[in-house]
C-alpha cells in the first residue's frame, strides 16, 4: 500500500466560509482550518490561525468560498463506471441479464482496477472523501481507493453462484475474513461482509456471511427491499418479507447496513431505528429503474440512521452527491406533496454529519472541529450559478454541483488542489478506463 | 439594440461529433459547421469542410467533443435568479407571501437588468440558447437578452392588483402591445401576451389578453395547471377546471403556450394536441414546490407540443437544462415506476428538435442541418464524469452538466469560447447581481 505522497508536516485551508455541521449549525465567516496528522487541529478564525510550527506548512486558498466535510457515498459500486450509459430506459429484466451481468462476466482485475480509479477520480473531483462499495474483486477496489487516498468501507460481492473473482462461494467467504483482517489496520480503509441481495443468496449463504459478521464486528451490507418486484420475489422463496427474513437470520443489529430500504413499512422502519441499523439512500438510481420512492422523511423521523448514495454508474450515470441531494430534496417533495419534505439542512447532513453516523464513524467524520478526521472540501461560490448566495447550506442542494469542488483532503493529505488531481494521473486513468470499457463491452467508445 | 459584437463573417466549429437531432438521429463522426449570417451553411465531415470565402473565419475546435444544438429552455423567469436560494422548504403561501412577493414588491428596472443579466450568463454558461421568458419590466429582460446575444421570447407579466412595473393593466396590456410591435423586426428576440395565471387575472383582463394575442398573432403564454390547489381554486372563482375556462375564452389555439401543465387529464391532454397548444414541462420546479407530476408520458405520446423549462431560480435553483434533463427522465419513471418511461432521447428531444416546435421555429431550431439558425454548443466529453461514452444521448441526459458545455453560439455570433464569456463582463455581472439582490431583500449575502 502506497505511503501518503504528498502529506505534508502542516496543511491549512483559510479564508472562506467554514460549514462546521456541528450540532448548532456554526458557519464561520473567514475562517480556516489547522490539520495536522490526518486531523483537525484548529477551527475557527483565518485571524486566529496558529502560526506554523514547521517550514513544511501547505496552504490551500479558499478565497471566499465554502470549507465544509468531505462528501460521504453511502453505497456504490465505483467499478461500475465501465458500464456508464451501456444501456438506459430499459425494462429491469432486459437491462440486467442482456447488458450488465454478461458485461460483469468479462470482469478481470485490471478493469476493476481501472473503472474503481475513475470512479474514485470522479469522487474526488466532486468532493466525496469516504464511500461504502460492493463489487467483484474487491481487493482491487481497495487498491484504487488506496492509490486515490480516499476512505473506504469495500467487500466482496457474494452469492451462490459463481463468481467470476472467487470461483465458489467457500473462496468468496473466506476471502472476505482474510479482506477484514487485511484492512483492519489500515488509517482509511476497513472491510464487511456483502451478500448481493436475498434473491441472489441462499439460506446458508445468509447464515455464513451473518457469522462472519457477528465474529469479526465487521458490517452487513445487503440490497435490501429495492422495490415491491424484490419483496414479493423474497415472499416466494422465503416465505417472509425481506426485512423479517433478516429478523429471522438474526441479523438486524447496527451492523446492518442496507441499500435502498424502499419498499419498507412503518414497523420495519421502526425496527430498523430501534436496532441502530444503517440505510444507504439512492434516489437517482430507485428513480432511474423505476425501484419507487424510500419513505425518507419517515426514516428521519423515526430516527434511522440514513446515508446518502449514488449507488453504481449503471444507474445513475454519476458519482456526484451534489446533483443526488438535489434529487433527494426534490423527490421526497414530490412523492409526498409536501414542500417541506426533506429540507436542504437535513439533505446535506445525510451525507456529511448525519451520513457519518451510517459510516460508523458519528462525531469523527462529517463535521469539522478539533480533533475530527481532516476529510475537507472548498467549493467555489464566486460562480454566476451561486450568486447570490443568502444560504449556502440551499445551494449545496439546490445550486451547486460536483464541478464547483476546487480542493478535496482527505486524512489530511491534498487529493485535488485549484481542481487538479495530485494523486493520480487523470489523463492516464481516463484512458485506460476507456481501454477495459470497449474490452469488457466488445464495444465502441466515444 | 447591440450591434452584434464578435461577429464574424464565418464561423467554423470542427473536430467534434456532430449530434444533429434530425429525424433521423444522424450523428456525423469528426464533423464540423459552417456558418454564415446567422444561419448553417455546411454540417458535415470535417474533411469535407468548405474552404474559407474571407480571411476573417473564426474556427472553434470541437476537440473530440460533442456539437449539438444549443438547448432550449421553455420557461423561467430570468431576472428571478437575484431570488436564487431565498427561501426554500416552505409551505407555499409563506414562500410566496412572505419571500416571493414581498421581495418582487422592491423590484426596479434596474434590478430586472442585472437579474436578468445574470440568468442570462448562467444559461449561456451552461449551454441554453433560447429561452421563454414572463416578467415584470420585460423591457429590461429583453435588453439583457439582446446585450447576452441569446434568443428569446419575452413579455410583461399581466395581473389584476397593480405592478410595481407598469402600475394598472390597461398600461400592461399597452405595454405589451408596443412590445410586440417594437421586437417585431428583431432576428432574435420577439414578444408575447402573458398573463399570469387564472387565479391572479380577471375574465375581462383574460378577454383582452386574447384579443391582443389574435390580432398581433403573437403566443400567448400562461402558468396553467400548475398543481391541484390551482384547479380547486379555479374551479371556485371560475366556475370550471383551467383548461376549461381557456376553452371558454376560445384561447385553446396554437398560439396557447402553457407553462406547468402538471394537473391535466387525458382529454384536456389531447385537447392541447388537437389544439396545436405549447407545453413547458417544467419538472424541477414541479418537485420543488412539491405540485406534483405532469403527465409527460402521456402528453408525449397524444403529440403535444412540449418543452423542457426550468422555471425561475426560486423555485429550481438554477438555469441548467442538462440537471433538468436527467430529473425530467427520472422522474417520469420514478412517478410511472416505469424505467422505459421518458427515454433519453426523447428528452434530448424536449430541448432541441421537439423543443423547436414548442418555441414556434419548428425545424429551423433545434437541430443541425444547413439552412438552420446558427444556435450551436459544443461539450467537452473527454472528462472523468463522461467516460466511456457509448452513446451521447444517455450522456447529455444522465451525466453530463451545464459546466461540460465550453462553446455556445447563438444565431451564429460567438457568446462563449473556451468557457470564456465574450459578450459581457462575467465579474462585473456576478458583482452587479449580488448588489441588486442585497438591496431587493435587504439581506446580507456571502
Ligand atoms: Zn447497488
Ligand atoms: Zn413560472
Amino acid at each position: 500500500m502506497q505511503a501518503g505522497a504528498g502529506q505534508v508536516e502542516e496543511l491549512c485551508i483559510t479564508g472562506g466560509t467554514v460549514l462546521t455541521m456541528d450540532e448548532a449549525g456554526s458557519l464561520i465567516p473567514d475562517g480556516a482550518l489547522l490539520i495536522r496528522q490526518g486531523r483537525i487541529a484548529y477551527c475557527g478564525p483565518t485571524a486566529a490561525l496558529p502560526p506554523a510550527a514547521d517550514s513544511t506548512r501547505r496552504v490551500l486558498r479558499a478565497r471566499g468560498g465554502l470549507i465544509m466535510p468531505g462528501l460521504i457515498n453511502a453505497h456504490t459500486h465505483a467499478a461500475m463506471t465501465l458500464m456508464r450509459g451501456l444501456a438506459d430506459d430499459l425494462p429491469l429484466d432486459t437491462w440486467l441479464n442482456e447488458h450488465i451481468f454478461p458485461a460483469e462476466k468479462n470482469l478481470t482485475p485490471q478493469a476493476v482496477y481501472w473503472g474503481a480509479m475513475l470512479g474514485c477520480l470522479e469522487m474526488i473531483r466532486s468532493g466525496i472523501t469516504a464511500f461504502c462499495d460492493m463489487y467483484l474483486f474487491a481487493r482491487q477496489v481497495a487498491r484504487a481507493a488506496d492509490d486515490a487516498g480516499l476512505r473506504a468501507v469495500l467487500g466482496e460481492v457474494l452469492y451462490d453462484f459463481d463468481s467470476p473473482s472467487y470461483g465458489q462461494i467457500d473462496n468468496g467467504l473466506a476471502l472476505t475474513r482474510d479482506f477484514i483482517a487485511e484492512l483492519a489496520p489500515h488509517p482509511r480503509l476497513s472491510a464487511a461482509v456483502m451478500p448481493h441481495a436475498l434473491y441472489t443468496c441462499s439460506r446458508g449463504l445468509m447464515e455464513r456471511a451473518g457469522a462472519l459478521s457477528a465474529e469479526t464486528g465487521a458490517c452487513l451490507d445487503i440490497h435490501l427491499a429495492e422495490n415491491r418486484e424484490e419483496t414479493a420475489q423474497v415472499q416466494k422463496m422465503w416465505g417472509a418479507r425481506p426485512l423479517a427474513v433478516l429478523e429471522d437470520l438474526g441479523l438486524v443489529n447496527e451492523r446492518l447496513w442496507i441499500d435502498h430500504g424502499v419498499d419498507l413499512n412503518q414497523a420495519e422502519i421502526e425496527r430498523l431505528a430501534q436496532a441502530g441499523a444503517r440505510v444507504a439512500h439512492c434516489p437517482e438510481s430507485n428513480m432511474k429503474l423505476a425501484s419507487g420512492v424510500a419513505p425518507l422523511p419517515a426514516m428521519l423521523a423515526a430516527g434511522v440512521k440514513v446515508g446518502l448514495g449514488t449507488d453504481g454508474c449503471a444507474s445513475n450515470n454519476d458519482q456526484d452527491l451534489f446533483g443526488e441531494m438535489d434529487s433527494c430534496a426534490k423527490l421526497a417533495k414530490a412523492a409526498n406533496l409536501d414542500p417541506t419534505a426533506a429540507p436542504a439542512e437535513a439533505v446535506v447532513g445525510l451525507c456529511t454529519s448525519r451520513g457519518a453516523v451510517a459510516f460508523g464513524l458519528p462525531g469523527e467524520l462529517g463535521v469539522l472541529r478539533p480533533g475530527a478526521l481532516a476529510d475537507v472540501i472548498v467549493l467555489d461560490t464566486d460562480r454566476p450559478h451561486l450568486t447570490p448566495m443568502y444560504n449556502p447550506l440551499s445551494h449545496l442542494v439546490y445550486a451547486a454541483r460536483g464541478s464547483d469542488v476546487v480542493h478535496t483532503v482527505c486524512h489530511g493529505r491534498v487529493l485535488m488542489a485549484e481542481g487538479v488531481v495530485e494523486v493520480m494521473d487523470q489523463e492516464e486513468v481516463v484512458a485506460k478506463a476507456r481501454q477495459q470499457a470497449m474490452a469488457l463491452t466488445g464495444r465502441e467508445v466515444l
